[in-house]
């Protein structure tokens, strides 16, 4: 449904996934007096502790959505990969922000490359792969290394193969599931880097300072800002970012990723994927900002007008993933730290358990 | 219970009373990992919309007293009048904090001039009233103004009667109704100002930099840090804070109110209430500090180690009382402002629905 729904405070937001995303953003409703109403299968979703209703369900339950759907004033999701008839189906009843557009964009790696290629950003050359024959052809033209990455449901770097040498190629397609998947010519970054940015119901956008992103085991591991990038990069991120919300005609927080490539003093960026959603390259913005990601994405979904997207200090979020988290008490002697967990009940080699930000004084 | 409990990330806080408090203590402790438990007896509590769990019940209510003692790790509260003994009854199945003396001295005006009075603080001359003949003999006594206050129950002004003339003396102790009260010199103050000061399990304390608090009709309205005092000023304010809490071997946070007297150059404090929880005039910490006085009670009453109490911002924190929440939507337009809503269905006039912080750049 694209209408112009703007809620007030009493009023509710149905949030689709119940993992820490969805659990942030039904802290930062309620300290902005909404409430909301979690809808996730898992039956121990953290989100569901803070949250003032929820609904276990399969997704594709289309009783439980239609009592969803009637029970919230505007649905928004933590995770990109809700199923497309999920996605329609509650559309059709209300408000679904940050939109239908963004999602079906977002969710095949192909038509978010065409999209970003036609919006005019930057970003690294590809090629459609349907067959391994087309690997072939690709890899002979790129004349480089390159990477074959899946068109759907990747993350944390699954689905994904380097292709550096002759043996690579060989039996590529199979070795990623003979599905459809996308060839990347592979850029020789300096780093990564991300660009939180939002826009609201009037097309008003705001974006936080770029990030400088470090993984470990294709798992962020530290977010920094700032970035130590040249205020143009700055400047070039944050238009980049805004023209891509702005061509998705999207209502919400986006996280941007995007691999900056050093030629001598002249820095470019390309950009690698967009996250329809609040990011994790965010959560510096919870102690550095006035307005956090995460009330900013409720702030753009309720309809509200942005909150401004400076930052206070500087800053370095680092992840607490799987047994990182039981160092909780070390954390907390740390007088410039911020202990940030999930709830999660169960500790899991590779599970994002939670996060600590630990914030000084704003270099000038 | 005095025992040495110390939690957990994944342990559960009970929190007796539902209001604003009780729900932003909620808040920090989901933030933490923690889960909560909230005890209050109004069905429409705001705390339940982000507690784990709640249970609806009167305070006396001593089966449900014992279900939920065996449900949680420690307990604690928003609201210094809870019923003796209920705290009691809680006190002998589970750790409660900040403690019973701090209670108990809380609760009554009188104990609570003698304690600061033992312990050393500078507080305004007072006499124990228990007749309208010690009205009479008290006012001769002190040659001056004074207020009338009852021992028990008071708050935003209620229960407290001035006497500035002849006329307010009489019948003074029949119409306060006939209780127990004391009174107290009248201070020509320059202002009142308020110092939020935490002491953890192991007598560590943290104060945070005073706030100046501007009062309407009795109900705070606005708190400003830095409040403006001199340095000598701020360090008496927080040794007498950190006495207070040192001498009530108190456990949490606690705001202390003091009256701020000017003849000539020299400023002097004169400590007025002690409130035995987290305090409305240290909401500025949740957007000034990386610690929030409701972090800092949570980790306090948790066993944890306090945050540091170091502010990265200065601020202006402004209550929305009654239809002043109606403003919500300019406050958003506002890019220095975060807003903070309760939650609370219904609006009424002198009911706290919220409240802004206006946060700037910290001059130095």
């Amino acid at each position: 449904m694209t209408d112009n729904t703007r809620l007030s405070p009493g009023d509710t937001i149905g949030i689709l996934g119940g993992g820490q995303l969805g659990r942030m953003l039904a802290q930062s409703a309620a300290s902005l007096g909404l409430k909301s109403h979690i809808f996730c299968p898992d039956p121990n979703s953290p989100a569901f502790d803070v949250s003032s209703n929820f609904t276990v369900a399969p997704y594709e339950d289309v009783d439980a959505l239609d009592r969803f759907a009637a029970a919230v004033s505007v649905v928004t999701y933590e995770f990109e990969n809700v199923p497309g008839p999920t996605a329609a189906h509650l559309d059709r009843k209300v408000a679904v922000r940050p939109g239908a557009r963004a999602l079906s964009v977002s969710q095949d790696r192909l038509s978010e490359k065409q999209f970003l290629a036609d919006t005019g950003v930057a970003i690294a050359d590809f090629r459609e792969i349907n067959s391994q024959e087309d690997v072939e052809q690709a890899v002979a033209e790129f004349a480089g290394k390159s990477v074959l990455k899946t068109r759907r449901f990747g993350y944390d770097g699954k689905g994904q193969l380097m292709i550096r040498t002759p043996n690579d190629v060989a039996n590529a397609y199979e070795r990623l599931g003979s599905v459809p998947t996308v060839l990347e010519a592979l850029i020789d970054f300096e780093c990564e880097v991300s660009v939180i940015v939002a826009r609201d119901l009037d097309g008003n956008c705001a974006s936080y300072d770029i990030a400088r992103n470090h993984h470990e085991n294709h798992i962020l591991k530290t977010s920094t800002v700032p970035a130590g990038v040249a205020k143009e990069t700055l400047d070039a991120a944050r238009n980049m970012a805004e023209k891509i919300v702005t061509g998705l005609n999207y209502v919400g927080v986006m996280g941007v990723e995007m691999f900056l490539v050093k030629s001598g003093d002249s820095e470019e960026l390309l950009v690698n994927e967009i996250a329809p959603r609040v990011h994790n390259s965010g959560h510096w913005t919870q102690d550095a900002c006035l307005t956090s990601q995460f009330d900013q994405h409720i702030r753009a979904v309720a309809g509200w007008p942005l909150g401004a997207a400076t930052r206070h200090s500087d800053v370095v979020m680092e992840n607490l993933i799987g047994h990182d988290a039981d160092d909780w008490k070390a954390v907390l002697e740390e007088p410039s730290a911020k202990l940030h967990l999930y709830g999660k009940a169960e500790t899991r080699d590779g599970r994002k358990m939670g996060h600590v930000n630990r914030i000084s004084s704003k270099a000038t």
